[in-house]
């Protein structure tokens, strides 16, 4: 339940109900991004019942109402109406949900530092504002490479250190989520954990940014649930990212839902992305689609980007090169300006991508 | 198969052949497209087993090969390989597949004159350059308004030739399909027919261009599959059009599948349009996928527009109105533009669009 | 709309109101599976508005009420509250939806006498009830044998009495409509045309059993929809058939719905079918699916056979033997009583299933 | 990797083998159920590349070859040709995937000692022999009840143990599976943490039995992967769970796969369940598929029995009462016995289901 203590009460009055709330039986979590005075009670897990108090209109102190209490069943917190404007989310000194479209961009996988360092300074110097990378990798055969894991994180924390790009990197267990977000500056959610929820129970309690993948088979009814988990318990710096639904064709992928963006943009305040890598799974679509994902108002476009792509060890097939991306930088640039937005040309000129540039460290 | 006929091959040689072919049992359709001398020898439905001829590599007169016999079941005549530079259909003045980006716009259902003659009017004023129309209507239940038939088709032609708009309506009946050639430039197979085998081989025997809506439930190759349909009997003016898969989220009418038109592009030479309308069944997600649309390259959007959106009979949801499209247009111009194409501009100005410019006559 | 004439209506106020409903611009079919008196008016192409009557909820003739008058677009003549003890359909002399599970087996294409008798004889032997085989094959390539068309029609009735089989075959086009009907017992249409409504109209306005497949994209609503076109018109002699619907793992040709069996017997009063030839293409796993379509209540398995199935011109992958037909009837007789039913055993002991049986003649 | 020892390996050269496999940077697992002397060597996750020895067809010690290798990415420990007869599961007394069918039912929710009781007794009185109910649950909303945790596992055991019925219970966190495993007989991995990789490592590395339920958007090659976890972390104990895939039609919940039962049966050796209850998300339609499961050939039937089906907290809409569960059994013995197998009887009448039997405790 949300509640919503009155403008006039006191701090004192505000400590209690949280005391109150939680005699009752409930976590309360601050939602400062609503104003001040916003909480939301989540029942813990040992509630068999809820108690009434959940269904007064009001809480009382001293026989005058001090709060009130909503239910959060009907339009939950990443609904549209909480916040018409649009939530911003800050990772680094990047904006994702503002004026201007956010490139993530990065290998699948990080193999080794040559192979990260490179990667990222092409893809900084083609335009990306985000390093993306996998340090711990889910698999659907446990015979196939699963990251290097810490040796990875350390890696790309050096790396985008190094080239100036925060990072974006999957978490995949609730243990490593420490380790992880002192590493990176966004943490991915993968489309299989996405009702993971004792992971995202754990990041809701954080602060850092996240980005929550939808699952193949998820209704956009049941990502907002899980992006719910997350703001729920105080965490509103959520990123949604559309990486494609299990369809029945199989040229490609998935199936690249991008009409979904409009309607989360419709249904909620959260910024979403787009994964056309994922999406399609065949590098020869990704510029088609990733211009898509732009002309349909994504927030963001991520993609697996390899300095050798032929020689990735994992999605080799849905790789690109940093010269590939520089060559789709214009055209995304041009339509984001014909669709009301911009993006941001990073400090570094687009003349400087070259060979030489990625290769010689 | 396919005939190739030697280029020293005389008329006489060229006749001959087609008369052998008949007597195999094929019935031979010249395919100009691929240049002269060219001919699909499609089996006729009786023909239980293919004469040996079909394998053998040359077809032989007074002791020369005046022809060469290729398969093709392994790329058909749609396949890319057949022709890098593309198709381009001629639908009137109007060609779809070359370097503009074609706006296909109308009402679901022809339900009056007043009607038609509004709608066509302000979707001409809003840039349109095609009138679309359904006279007859395939419906999922039989208690629905099935469309005005011959008297819709009537309109459709003199409203078409009224506002200079050539005019694209479907056809549900084979032993409908020279009527509605007589009335109208493009003949529309709708989804629900796609595989609707007889109509396909009479619409091969036509000159008349052809718009082939996907199934819900068609893979590209099936897709693919029914234009060869046309193909083989010497229709080549086919456009092939994307209005959303069979998904399993309900918030959209159907999962439109935006990177299947560059999909379909890498694999076939024909061109694709996309229909908004029924790919998102909402009306305030059509502006955004008829931009991603054209971001992803479609060679055409198909757009259901209504001159009053909430008294439509049919498709009442996402019915856009001509000032809608009107506001659409310069997106649309500005994206075509951003990936290297363009929207033509009709002759009338945009300024004259209002509720007076299709009231008055 | 249904009409309900008054018991004490005389046949001259029937004639009447079938007259006046005609003006209306309906076209008013007798269902007298409903009872006398009974008639779907369902409106005519060309009719842009329904008439008033329609919501009139009656109809007077001199001054007091003859008939009164539904609306049928909530629950439709297939629903099950139209006839809650089911719809029986008789075939030749066997009923599909009563007590016993019928079986449906033949080759998918009929190629030749020989192997349409042999395999028509060996299905008889293992105790099949109905004979199926394609004479118009509806096929995704239009390079592939399209079926022997009249000459297998002619196959067809000639083996189906021979052996004594009523014969089950598909319709294509509207056109070949009473040509098949002369030659078979029952129309099949196929799955690509369960929205084909033309064909349904014509079919609608026969006396003949038809079998109605899914569409592999059809939602239940949409299916009973198409069944409502044959309904309205005055065929109730409709039997449902799921084969799969589109899914997205390839082990499997399509996703067999058998719960589907399950939600139309509660939805509707008509018979269902089960084909697990196409619902699974794969021969090993037709045995188990068979099984499960009985147990969950189909009123039918239809079956692909063929004498020789590695020499089967079409569906090769999915055809079973006699033999294999023979192994597997005993379980499923024993699965059908039971779940409360039986499979008729048909006169031939099951003893003389050899090959000698169906190779001698 | 599977090292297979030679027959003549000492114990001593075994120890040195899996030393050496550590050096190298493998886990590594024995596998008794392939034979003695069978290991898998599973990379560590912070091994980027794989040494040379994978590829390597023999280890040697002391100059002659002590061990073979083979690599599982083709056909891993779950391939039916691994254990061409089977693997059987025991839970408790219980033994799954041989000649018995085994009914697993209990609540959706664990609500209440008196809730639990009641409904144990009335499931073991119906013939259940393993009973389940939820104590952490996963629900699409953060606002939705959560389960008793650790207060619901206590119940779960003490009833368990009281009825005399062996324990399901799913976990949901890495961090409570000790929790769990001493509470309960068998851990349900739940369709949504599928591929919660981490879970599954952490399970492989326990001899306790689980039950692996199919994600709803899981194909047949990712269900086998996730299965490959455990196995090649030494746990051989692993149940499938069919529980249906995410479809279109939303008049069930899900698409019920059963097909899946027998395409696994031909892949694997593991048991393969099926949970009609998720499966079809109605109480009318959970008897006929049932059915149809044990028909396809299902190890077993999971079903959700609640002593009060109307006043369940979660999933309401598909449970059944102990006394549907009653009626349901002769059918599903009797198919069972059709298909070859039994449903094995509990020591207890029939007769002794009543609303006193689990009432009056």
């Amino acid at each position: 339940m949300l509640i919503r203590m009155q403008p006039q009460a006191t701090a004192h009055e505000t400590h209690a109900m949280r005391q109150h709330l939680h005699r009752l039986g409930f976590q309360a979590m601050a939602l400062e991004y609503l104003g001040p005075g916003h909480f939301a009670a989540v029942p813990l897990a040992e509630l068999a019942e809820l108690p009434e108090a959940e269904t007064a209109a009001q809480l009382r102190a001293g026989g005058h109402a001090i709060a009130t209490v909503e239910s959060l069943e009907a339009a939950g917190l990443a609904s549209r109406s909480r916040r018409p404007e649009g939530t911003r989310v800050r990772v680094g000194g990047v904006e994702i949900g503002g004026e201007e479209t956010v490139i993530v961009a990065g290998p699948c996988s990080v193999e080794s530092r040559e192979q990260l360092l490179a990667t990222a300074l092409g893809v900084r110097a083609a335009g990306a504002h985000l390093l993306r990378g996998g340090a711990y990798k889910p698999r659907t055969s446990t015979y196939s490479f699963q990251g290097l894991g810490r040796q990875g994180l350390a890696l790309l924390a050096e790396v985008g250190a190094a080239v100036g790009l925060p990072v974006v990197t999957e978490v995949l267990a609730t243990e490593d989520v420490e380790l992880v977000a002192e590493h990176a500056q966004m943490l991915q959610v993968g489309a299989r954990n996405m009702q993971n929820f004792p992971l995202l129970k754990k990041l809701g309690g954080l602060r850092h940014p996240v980005l929550l993948k939808r699952s193949p088979s998820a209704t956009l009814e049941e990502w907002l649930g899980a992006a719910e988990y997350l703001l729920a318990r105080g965490n509103d710096q959520v990123v949604l990212c559309e990486r494609g639904i299990r369809g029945f064709d199989r040229y490609t992928r998935n199936t690249l839902d991008l009409a979904a963006v409009a309607a989360v943009h419709e249904l909620s305040h959260l910024p979403v992305m787009v994964d056309p890598s994922h999406g399609t799974g065949r590098r020869s679509l990704i510029a088609a689609t990733a211009r898509a994902a732009v002309a349909v108002g994504a927030d963001g476009v991520c993609l697996e980007v390899h300095v050798r792509p032929e020689e990735s060890v994992s999605d080799r097939e849905q790789a690109i090169s940093p010269l590939d991306l520089a060559e789709l930088m214009p055209s995304l640039r041009a339509i984001a300006t014909a669709c009301g937005r911009g993006v941001r040309r990073p400090p570094v000129r687009e003349a400087e991508i070259s060979d030489a540039a990625y290769c010689t460290m």
